[in-house]
């Protein structure tokens, strides 16, 4: 389920439950990009991933407290920013840059793919807020697929994860291209024929999230609170 | 409006939206305490405070990715441990932590008001969870008050609290006492007359929060999904 | 007691000492203002706020030495920081920033508030340097009440300060006016009629440091040794 | 080329060569485990990747001055180590853990790669200073291949690598299974098709690698110059 | 001019004028040693430096804001701690560690030197405390000497110090011997014969302060404030 | 023995090895000074050191994953950049920043004054390329001496190193002159007589040193694989 508008200062945002996991997915607009791109008439999308201390059956302890942040924030964090820059036209979208944040609230497994498919929406809202909705060429969705028990597996529960042989994160982009796939053999290593079953299995859980964003935009795009005072967006309306 | 255990896992949990901020306040339940309380037979409260990048009208850098807490969150994290540390009585607590996470989800002021009072909700399940209702030896609740053009205000929106003169945050429980009174001047100072009639105004304030509080804590508690497993529970159920 | 003068290369300077507690106040002046404040025309005061380590009966570790900065440091860096702005005219000021730094050599209870109390002289010393005396546009005292054995109590030292049910940091100017007032119960609630005693008592303390201060500052300013050296101060005099 | 046992005091050292890339490869041993896998019974394999400031065309600024560590070594350190620990049977490695350090010294592209294919066989020579060769049950080795100009190359030199259209690193072990396959679309998305000729490539890529360890593991393992006095080999040998 | 006990809660301290420069050393007594000396049945000494902000002609910022202490803060703590344990007979000392913050509050050249001076007069009186006099062995001393226009000079202030060409301190023993020589070319390298002439004006200097240190330590020994609480000093008296 | 062009990228490298210590030197030429000498005219040399975490007997912790840079690291780095700016004209290098990395290896004693001894020939192929070089108007070379067992002794191995009595590091330049003399006392002070004796033995084993890297700097300057991109030797080749 995908309630769009949620966070309702941001540009575009998305709340995203799949099982009990919540993503809080938001995109931001600002006028400029880094330093080390200006002046090449490109755009920036970038990406952070964080959970609540208590999205977690156990209480984690925050990033900030701990002063760092860690591998595995980081390397979620990357993985978002690129799947989702598959989705833009850098050129179109001009020297704006969009900061997506994906804040998971609950956690229950695939909390790194729903968070792609959440941002998905908030950054197409974004771009329409911007006035460049071409600028989104295509759409992207994840999943996580698997090997539990020998068996490949779509979706993959806290549970199942935790105990699966094999995990891949696959990001599709709507017509059926890949935009990353990454698959990891927790124990046993995996051969070729697993692998193409997972990547069927992973093609196909995809294709039905694109439906469910595509719904998820259908109606107006909700206008943020305090959207007016935006720099970029003032111009570009 | 407070929706009780919104978040899951967690022993106890609130989301708190009035206007249109929302908090999601959590409380986690572990047994055993901080080492400098060890043998003590007391227990200990401890809360955490935070916001999302864009839960504000532009969006602001995480406090993990700068790499250290800000004054700000500091100041805000020690009074709503404060304050909710005078709600429970450390010695029927036991030897076993409650950690408060307040995270602002969408912020139009009176976040760490709404925060106190939330949270006060979180810790309330959290000690009926622990099987140790009678730790909770009082309620308390929080309200923002000001000055706006020479006008004593209650429940102060971002806007008015941007400009207000006067900027006060009062902690009340449930039966009127104070826990917490904490005022500046930001401009001009404010003499007595006005500091009596500010604090009127934030007693009645807290009464109506109060009642909102009992409301929401009518019916059963929420069974946290993961809470079988905590080790504190299950000896004490 | 109040030593004008005593570090000697800032531009106005205070060692304060009430009961064993000895805090090292200076008050630095720099052209120019924060990139969020440039082309405002307004002046900025700041503050810090720091421990040596042995100024404690145990010794504390060193803030740089854990690489953190604690919350009670912030929250107290904050506060001398709000109370010192409420002297400055911060348009007479000009685009200058002055940068307190108070540090506590000894303590011994009230160091929050004797930091104010010295920071005030070290400050209004700073801007007689500037030749800007017109900006200091009021005096600010502060002082440490509480209850203890049920009775309100003015200038805790460190152990009754540990043992209070209630603490109270009391700002006001010369003429008797509120800048902040902090209240925390320690343990039980306090109701309104202890607050309005507490209140009497630190006005009437506040009342006693204005006039320390008035004296201290009788006589002509001490010359910084290195105060020609000072671009702000050399366009200035 | 590999050179085995550069590094003079570890437990197992190589030096890898491939193309200008030459990265410095280090096991080292040490009795007991992390303190969440006591009494387990099982041992732990670790990572660490880091580049010298001038391994590159350009200085890079030293993470340990930058004070943190970036996105993209944590990502690659977390690679590094699952795909060694998939060589290793914990239980026969008991309660010991081996620290895999990657140091590249020159960067010509394929660092992590040939992280991973030096770092097995410095992997191997402490497992055999450690008296534990049977902990050992499979080699890996790794390929970064990739799509240039619509073709799939194998084993990206720095400047294919940069103008890459997809970008996939593999991890496989001796007798052909997958450890790891990591794919990314730098622009445009991929198919099926591409993806399974890239995955034709990397298997070959890696069983030549393979014999290129094995040729290199041939002849008696060099003594460590500091061994003796390791506690955990004192015992073993 | 040295006072002894000035900072009321240390075991033993001392603030220390010359010229200008002013430095406030505090010895602290805790009983143990750090983890990898314990067991050794040897004490440990071990040396802070720091800089008030405002120690200098211009302000500098903090080591405990800015995250992180600067190389300059690490080498004169180094220096100060060595030079210090030259003092101490480690096995007499016992499973003691003393811990001697230098905290400059005037600086105007010559600080590192003034703390080593300062420091062993506090060191003394924490051994007297600690009812070891014994473990002192022998005094310490510093000076700071360089060439400038040519001549070899004492004690340089700030100025000529920031124009010398050479720098060197030395720290001496109480009966002429050399605990640590550290000289350094600013410009122009130095031959022998003027290394020689520096050497000699040094050790004449040190042993005048050795008679100021003498002299300051007559008397009896400031009983602090304190520390009758102390652990390791309770068993010990 | 000193390879010189090992560090394929760098405007010049050196990996330096005596007895079994090695270390890789590189000097990185930038365009452009830090900001507090712009406009100076004079360049900058700068200097970080740093060590593997195996070059050691036993593994250390990287300060990158530590997040700090420790003391030691500081003062080496120091010493380095001081005595490395001893052998430059910085009117002569002009506006250009040169950064000199000394990365050990394997380490075996000496390795600061191996740093030394090794970035000369780094600095001075970096003037070369930078077609500067008459920037460099000296060479300097770095032993480290010490007494051990009451003798004065040349080039200490970590063995001896641990054990001495005095530990003393001395910075000369080709022709003779001292840059940096560093003597600590270990343990028992040391006197006149010695701290000559050691002052003899490295002024001779510095002349070995100067005709090492003189025999290293014949031949011609290997050229980096990068160079021509760089931006400072495009304008001056």
């Amino acid at each position: 389920m995908i309630v769009r508008g949620w966070q309702d200062h941001a540009e575009g945002s998305a709340l995203i439950e799949f099982g009990r996991t919540r993503v809080l997915c938001a995109a931001s607009v600002t006028e400029g990009v880094p330093r080390w791109r200006k002046g090449s008439g490109l755009g920036w999308v970038t990406a952070e991933y964080s959970m609540l201390p208590r999205a977690t059956n156990t209480r984690n302890d925050r990033e900030s407290v701990r002063g760092r942040i860690g591998g595995r924030t980081h390397e979620i964090s990357r993985l978002i920013g690129r799947s989702l820059r598959a989705c833009i036209d850098l050129k179109t979208l001009g020297e704006n840059t969009i900061a997506i944040d994906c804040d998971v609230l609950v956690a229950d497994g695939g909390t790194r793919t729903a968070s792609i498919t959440g941002a998905y929406v908030a950054l197409s809202d974004a771009c329409g807020w911007l006035g460049r909705p071409d600028a989104l060429i295509r759409s992207v969705a994840a999943v996580s697929v698997g090997v539990v028990g020998g068996q490949p597996v779509l979706d993959l529960a806290y549970d199942e994860d935790a105990g699966a042989d094999t995990d891949m994160n696959v990001v599709c982009t709507g017509d059926g291209g890949f935009v990353e796939v990454q698959g990891t053999a927790e124990g046993v290593p995996f051969d070729r024929v697993m692998l193409d079953r997972l990547l069927d299995l992973a093609v196909g859980g995809c294709a039905q999230l694109t439906e469910i964003q595509r719904v998820a935009l259908e109606g107006p795009r909700p206008v943020p609170s305090g959207g007016a005072r935006s720099a970029a967006g003032s111009s570009a309306r």
